[in-house]
């Protein structure tokens, strides 16, 4: 069967995925894996959706997406960060995931470079390399606060790179880009004429200071691509939807893409996501405040155990220690983490090159379990020093 | 901002969607240009998806799809085709459309070439360009009932042929190919080692005959990527539903690349889905008998029309008459069918070269419009003869 696949795909594994075999190893695992809200959708979300679906929500609709949605999404946009969004701006896509793909296959051709700061969210290698391109992985340090450097930036521009990506808050560092950070980054666009993709799904997971959209800095509008989603803000992973905002000319490309590709996003979940995005200030009280007490709180925990390097998130539900002190790999430490102490978390160095020595938690399970967890780690301390 | 899109799509268009403008210009268009069904998707199926989102299917699920979908396809398949399918060969998609994508995107390299049967549905040469494929169009004629011709086919194979594409029954033209037809794609397919891309979303929709899938051919299962969806068969067309069959190792490079678009299709739809295949039988009735009876009944009104010549649809919901009589190129004639008849339809050339002179009629409107709208085409016949 080789053969018939493409050459850029031999060899290539199922990508980030759940494994599912290690969990069923023992019954006790505490699964830190999942980068998926544990909550439900919010009841009020789901009967909207369900009224509008036997109203008739149920054809293709407009390919650009829901007309009141985007409506929706302008009106929400302005209020929030005080920035017009025109209707041509606007694209709805089946999940962000899907706008970045769509956002890749229409600007790159092959051989092109695209940034990105690592520790980095897995899928973009892939998404850059659909069409061809190329990932270029400029690395940032836990010690640096995960903030990416001027210097590391431009020695990473060649005259091949066509745009780079950020994402902040960021998984799966949990950093926060500071003003600072933003506006080097929208400099460093600007002089060497680079477009920004900037995936900021988790826009209101910051729990220190306010988020700034990359598109409402000075010059930046034009040169953004900004990817949002309905998945972690309103805890509607399922669903599927998000959307892209970009200059008009790019979005009449994406649309051209996504054309080829859902064609529209699911009818019932732009309806579920326009009711979401008028509960939006509700949904921080009701759900995402339970991630800030939870990464505050497992991080309080990590801090405690001294092998552990730990930069405290600032943002989304993700944690990232730093484990070199234990002088093992991340990949070895995550098998042994599992095994000792029946914790599944994902080996840092999926995250690129920057990962490796880290693990990531995802903060996606209640209090109660990350107390249990956070206990099995520090009585894992003794068999560590063994090691 | 020309000069950050990727070359290959700079000036294009944003694809097949509905001319908005077109239909508002006169407050008595009859649009029959849009290929969705206009019935509401089933109280049942959305019953059901309603009830599963309240039990917390609002969360990502299997990256393949939901298993229980999974054993539900299968058991459908065996049931309806007598042939068994592992779950390693099935895989869930957001939509068939983006199934097709996935499956170009994972099989081709740059210049490979892909055969398709014009009249083709006009999206698979936008799928086949994605990855920087070539969409090879071999032509069938009305005269052949839109049917394939062996020696036509031979002629179009290169060595770069990588696949061919077959819809049956047929977006625009509503042929349903013949068992003579499969098997002799299914025979040059082999002879010539390309694999046989089976778009068969319309399975339902035969009116002639039974529905034969290419994978249940002799030698075709491990060649056969079979396509289908919810959209069509079961009137879901907004739920973003589809699936495709292939050999495990092809199904393994199409999650690769599915991961880094949808990730996993919609879970509500795809609670949907499970629904709505235990109640296949009954969606014929309920449906697809409406489909047919407008499509022939719409056929009987044309073939009284001198200036136009019939294809009598075997499936699907379309029909696709030819207007060589008229002298007009089609487009000037769809131009001047809303003009003066007000009637929106698609020109053929949408569909390829073997669409020229030809134009798509949808009966998704209910009979009494398909009367009015078969009426005013019989008006018209003077002002053509005009022309």
């Amino acid at each position: 069967m080789e053969q018939y696949i493409a050459r850029r795909f031999r060899g290539a594994q199922g990508g980030l995925s759940l494994d599912t075999e290690a969990l069923r190893r023992y019954d006790d695992v505490i699964d830190l894996s999942i980068g998926d809200t544990d909550f439900i959708t919010d009841s009020r979300i789901i009967d909207a959706a369900c009224r509008d679906a036997r109203a008739g929500y149920t054809h293709y609709g407009d390919p650009k997406g829901d007309p009141e949605l985007i409506e929706a999404i302008r009106g929400a946009w302005r209020e929030d960060f005080g920035q017009d969004v025109s209707p041509e701006e606007v694209l709805i896509t089946a999940s962000s995931c899907m706008g970045m793909s769509q956002v890749m296959l229409g600007l790159l051709n092959p051989g092109d470079e695209v940034i990105v700061f690592g520790p980095y969210f897995a899928v973009y290698r892939q998404q850059i390399e659909l069409p061809g391109g190329v990932c270029v992985e400029v690395e940032t340090r836990a010690e640096d606060g995960f903030q990416p450097k001027e210097q590391a930036l431009r020695a990473a521009v060649t005259p091949r790179t066509r745009a780079l990506i950020l994402n902040t808050p960021c998984n799966p560092t949990g950093a926060s880009y500071s003003r600072e950070t933003l506006h080097m980054i929208a400099r460093i666009a600007q002089e060497y004429d680079l477009l920004a993709v900037a995936d900021e799904i988790y826009t209101r997971y910051v729990y220190d200071g306010e988020f700034i959209p990359l598109r409402t800095l000075p010059g930046m509008r034009e040169r953004t691509v900004t990817l949002n989603s309905f998945s972690k803000n309103f805890m509607m992973t399922g669903w599927r939807v998000g959307y892209v905002i970009a200059h008009p000319k790019l979005i009449r490309v994406f649309q051209y893409v996504n054309n080829a590709m859902t064609y529209t996003a699911p009818s019932i979940s732009q309806r579920a996501a326009l009711r979401a995005l008028s509960l939006r200030d509700e949904m921080e009280k009701a759900y995402i405040a339970h991630y800030k007490e939870r990464v505050f709180y497992m991080a309080d925990q990590l801090e405690k155990i001294p092998w552990i390097t730990l930069f405290r998130p600032q943002g989304t539900f993700y944690l990232f220690p730093g484990i070199e002190k234990t002088g093992l790999t991340d990949t070895a430490f995550c098998a042994l983490l599992l095994e000792k102490a029946h914790l599944m978390v994902s080996p840092g160095s999926a995250f690129g090159k920057a990962g490796q020595g880290h693990f990531r938690i995802a903060a996606t399970v209640p209090l109660e379990k990350l107390r249990e967890a956070a206990d099995r780690m520090e009585r894992l301390n003794i068999c560590i020093d063994d090691v």
